[in-house]
């Protein structure tokens, strides 16, 4: 006799199991839900800094599955003044939008039971530099607007896979900060 | 005779006669003021994505000063049922907002004749997972709050160092897009 065994429920990647867990977690002990994560940056010179980003608190506990920090630089391309050392800030602001939004797509197609082939993303961000330079405030400092542009194939109809994006804007993390913003307070030690 | 010529206006790394240059170009040519940043996602596994950033539009012409493209993950923590890969998109939002204050405060400090020593600070951004998981929608999906605590020393008295901290927030790109939001528009093709 053959017993035939259900697969281990990874889908697109994803622990669905594990994700069902861990909603039950935080249904049952809301204090697990608070999160906070941090960055470190030093400037180097010019516009050329460096972030260390390590651990964080989540899930009740301070994380300590990273054994190595992560270390990551910001620049300028010659044109804003800086050496090309790494991309610029604003284009990683479109990176941790591109991120955030493909992972909640990978994760909400995954507990629909959608398995997905591809998911790419081109996205494009519109500033006018007289904004920033201080040289007319009728442009803000910031892009106008964000254009996101998915390619997305999967095991469901068009209609669905549609529907995995638009429940994926409606959750993502990230996409909630940059289309609503989030109160910023700075505080400076000068010594 | 000897004939003493001034140092080259380096401060902070910064040219500041290519800054002056810029303004004026941007005062007399406001077409060039333009700019378009652009970031290329794949999504590889589960919460793993990769974005090639490269080519951007600005100053009247699409630049070709850099040869390579940068490439840069983005992932979760296995709390957040990926692999640990790389930064999460929250934690790149962060790293964005430091890399830019930063180097929008080098670029301030330039200007005013300041020169920096030390420039670091330290990002915090807490948020509650009820939001994004769609456990409880009295929570948002994103931070709460973002909290930014900058050290800074330089020539300057506390007084002027933290008035380039406040003029820097002032003209930010992305503080203006983190504290402000921007219009998203997400299109996607179902294949």
């Amino acid at each position: 006799m053959t017993i035939t065994t259900s697969p281990a429920p990874i889908r697109n990647g994803i622990d669905t199991a594990q994700v069902y867990g861990t909603l039950d977690v935080l249904k049952a002990q809301p204090e697990a839900a608070r999160f906070e994560f941090r960055v470190r940056n030093s400037w180097i010179d010019g516009t050329h800094s460096r972030s260390t980003i390590h651990g964080f608190w989540g899930a009740g506990a301070e994380d300590a599955s990273r054994t190595e920090p992560f270390v990551v630089d910001a620049s300028e391309p010659p044109v804003l003044f800086g050496h090309n050392e790494a991309p610029n800030p604003a284009e990683y602001l479109l990176h941790a939008l591109a991120g955030c939004l493909t992972l909640t797509i990978v994760n909400v197609a995954a507990a629909r039971k959608v398995e997905l082939y591809e998911v790419s993303a081109t996205l494009t961000g519109v500033l006018d530099a007289r904004g920033a330079t201080g040289i007319d405030p009728a442009y803000r400092n910031g892009f106008e607007r964000i254009d996101v542009s998915f390619s997305i194939r999967g095991d469901a109809s068009p209609e669905k896979l549609a529907e995995v994006v638009e429940r994926a804007k409606a959750r993502s993390v990230v996409y909630d900060m940059v289309a609503n913003g989030v109160p910023v307070a700075v505080t400076t030690d000068v010594r």
